[in-house]
Parts: C-alpha cells; structure tokens; sequence
C-alpha cells in the first residue's frame, strides 16, 4: 500500500479509507467542530445553488439570478463577496441562503487577508463562505499549511457553514482523499468540487472519491460545468448532496 | 458623434479623443497625482514583467520564475499577493520590481475589502499592484463608482504605480476609452488589457485604442496570450509599454 501516493493511479476504496485516516489521525489533536447543514434530499430544487462569477456580472443580473432562485425554491444563490449585501437585500424574508465565494478562484491571499475577507463576507450577511484549497501548498507536502488556512477560516466564519473548493482538476487521487481528510478535521462542513475556472469541473469519480472518503462526516458540493438535469441527477446518485451551476432552472427540468 | 456610445461600431482617433476629454472633464475635479515610471524603451526585455498566476503555482516555481527574471533582467515578476514576500527575498539586492495582482481577476470584493487587500501588498513588499476595473459599475454606467474604486487603491498603493486591468475582452472600444480616462484621473499609472483569464487576451487593435486615448499621460501594459516575441514586438510597435507574460524567455527569443 505504499506506493499509493506516488503515482496517479485509480484508488480502491480500501486506498481511500487508509488515506483519509492516516490523515485525520495526523491533525486528530485539534478537531474543530464541524455543523453540518441539513439537506432536503428528495426535491432537486433543494440542492441546487444557483451561480453567476463572471466578472462582468452586473447587479440586474443578480437580482434575476435571485428571482429565479425565489421562483424555484432553491437552496441558495452563489455570488462574488461584493454581491453578497445586494442579494441579502432581494432574498430578504425567504428562506434561500446566500453563499459567497472568498479569494476565489485562485486562493491567492495571504493566510492573514482569507481570514479577513471572510469576516468581511459574514458581516455582509454571506449564511456560508466557499474558500479555495491552498493547492500550492497540499503539493509541496506542507500539510499543516493547507489546515491553517481552513482553520483560520473556519474560524472566521464563526459557526457559519465553510466549504472547501478542492479545484480536482488540479489533484490526483491521492490528494483529493487528503484534501477532504484535512478539510473535515479544521471545520469545514462541505468539499466541493471545482471553481468552474480550471481545465475541467465537477466528474462523477471526484463524487466517488469524495463520498468513500468523508462519507456522512461532510456534506458535499459539486460544481463546474454542471448544466442539465441527467447529468445533475448522477453526480447527486454518486454522493453529491449539493449542486452548484449557473444553469440552476436547467438542472430540474 | 452622439451615436459613439451606441453600438460596437470601430472608433476613429476622434472618436477616441472626444470620449475621452468628455470623461477626463467629468472627473477633473479631483485629479490624483500620477506617478509615472519610467520605461527603458530600446530593450525589450526591460518592458517583460515575467508572470506565473496560476492557482497550483508552488514556491519553488516561484524561486525559478524570479532566477529567470534575474538571468534576462526583466522588468519584474508579477505574483499573486501569498508570494510577494517569497519573490521580495529572492530577488533581494537585484533591481527588478515585484508586481502583485490583488483582488484577481475577478475584482469580486467590496471596496472596503480591495483597499485593504492592497494595503497588505505594500505592506509585504510589493512594488506595483494591478487591480481589476470594476466592469459591471462600467456596464451599468456608475462611473463615479468605477472612479472611486480605482481611487482607492491608488491611495491604498501609497504613491506605488498601480495597473489597471480593463479586461478588454469584456469591453466595447467606447467602453475601453472611458476606462482608460477614469483610471488617469483616479490616479493610475498603468492601464493594462487583460487578466488571462477571459474569452481573450491583449489585442494589437486594444493598444491601438488605449496608445490614442492616453497618449503618453499613461502607461500601457499588454498581457494575457503573449506568447513569442514576434507578437511582444507587435504590441510595443503599436504603443505597449510593458508586456505581461507568462513565457518570458520567449519573448526576448
């Protein structure tokens, strides 16, 4: 079983099981807690989190992009953190949540700065923060950064939901199973699949991979590329509880 | 000339001039003072700010991207803001420049939070910051928004030279035009065309565009899909100042 970090093969869930524990094991001594946020299983609307990140977004286009989540009873809207008041603002008196992106795309703050971004994101009123995994440093092996920075987050969110965008089209399988392990043991609620920037989004064996891992310790969120009911349908069958894409009213028809 | 705002028609010089001593008036009533570097004009590789943005980029590419900047005596590097310190220590006791990109590239935070963002880049040691124009206050027509926004950052910067990024793909050419005009008189030094990661990167017709509205009262930085040096050539000819490139080495080829 040694060899199973050193190259991109597919991994057994027995690979899987052994990484995400000799992990945890790793960073036991300071569990933080984890809310996990519950989810209506049986409706798809339910699951669904409806998205715009374009830069060029303007604010008329997220007033629909809340209408439409209004409409249909989504689970919430996805907006870049200076959207978050504006959105707060047209879904007030709903029960649809606001869900904010933080350094994102490219997780390329400093530790101190993620931190504050996400203070700044709860005190605009974002119900859950998604942040990027610190990728750079899960390569170079510096494990204790990667679960600095989600801690400090965590942290920051102060109770709020934090999800953790693994962005898999970087990582192998190894490092996505390690990913999800560090991400559960410094408070995280959800991984999540992809920020829609990378070569590729969400695929059904990332769903796999992350299910035989955290099982029910975490939620999970798929995302990126996601844009029609059949292929929403198979990412939620294969372990997804949440789906993020821009084409929300597409994803139940 | 009143229907130059109207559609995507392809400016003529005058149309050029008119937008933009039209927006230069509308915001003269608060110039900033701009402070612009100076550009060693006969050597192409002092216009190279050597550039490594990806979301996987580990220290140690880092290391190399500044040896390399070292070896061909590049302007600078050009780094997410976690790896100013890293690129400040290794180019230490040399004389090129590090340029940080903050809030990137989807200019998603709040004002309050990209102020602060650049504050943190100078404080690690940056000596440049390229911001993200505020596209959709452009789209929407908010251009006190769009002004503010940059004026901000050119205080936060504290007399360092900032870039704007106009993320020419996502712009009309009357669009461009005001742009630039709000970003000399909210006291930017730069204005630069993309951030890599639209639909398109700089364009010969884009500096065309930015070289008649600024003329020499700013600088221009091309980047985004700059690949060789024919093409650097190509747009130092048509009025770039700086070229922004991930291939730095082939460039100078």
């Amino acid at each position: 079983m040694a060899d199973i970090f050193q190259n991109n093969k597919t991994l057994s869930s027995r690979d899987i099981h052994f990484i995400f524990e000799q992990t945890v094991l790793k960073f036991a001594s300071s569990p933080l807690q984890t809310a996990i946020p519950p989810i209506i299983l049986d409706i798809m609307s339910k699951r669904i989190e409806h998205t715009l990140l374009k830069m060029d977004a303007t604010p008329s286009e997220l007033t629909t992009l809340c209408n439409e989540t209004i409409l249909h009873g989504f689970r919430g809207v996805c907006c870049l953190p200076r959207y978050i008041a504006h959105c707060r603002s047209v879904l007030r008196g709903t029960e649809a949540l606001v869900i904010s992106v933080v350094d994102f795309p490219l997780g390329g703050a400093t530790q101190r700065d993620v931190a504050s971004l996400v203070r700044s994101a709860i005190s605009d009123g974002a119900d859950e923060v998604d942040m990027v995994l610190d990728v750079p440093s899960l390569k170079s092996g510096e494990l204790n950064t990667v679960f600095e920075r989600i801690a400090l987050v965590t942290e920051a969110a102060s109770a709020r939901p934090v999800k953790v965008i693994l962005e898999t089209a970087c990582l192998t399988e190894p490092e996505i199973v390690t990913a999800c392990a560090i991400a559960g043991t410094a408070g995280a609620a959800f991984v999540k699949t992809s920020t829609g920037f990378a070569s590729r989004g969400a695929s059904i064996r990332d769903i796999e991979i992350m299910k035989a891992a955290v099982g029910d310790s975490m939620r999970i969120k798929a995302s990126g590329g996601i844009k029609d009911a059949v292929f929403a349908k198979r990412l939620v069958d294969a372990g997804a509880d949440v789906i993020g894409t821009s084409a929300g009213p597409a994803c139940i028809a």
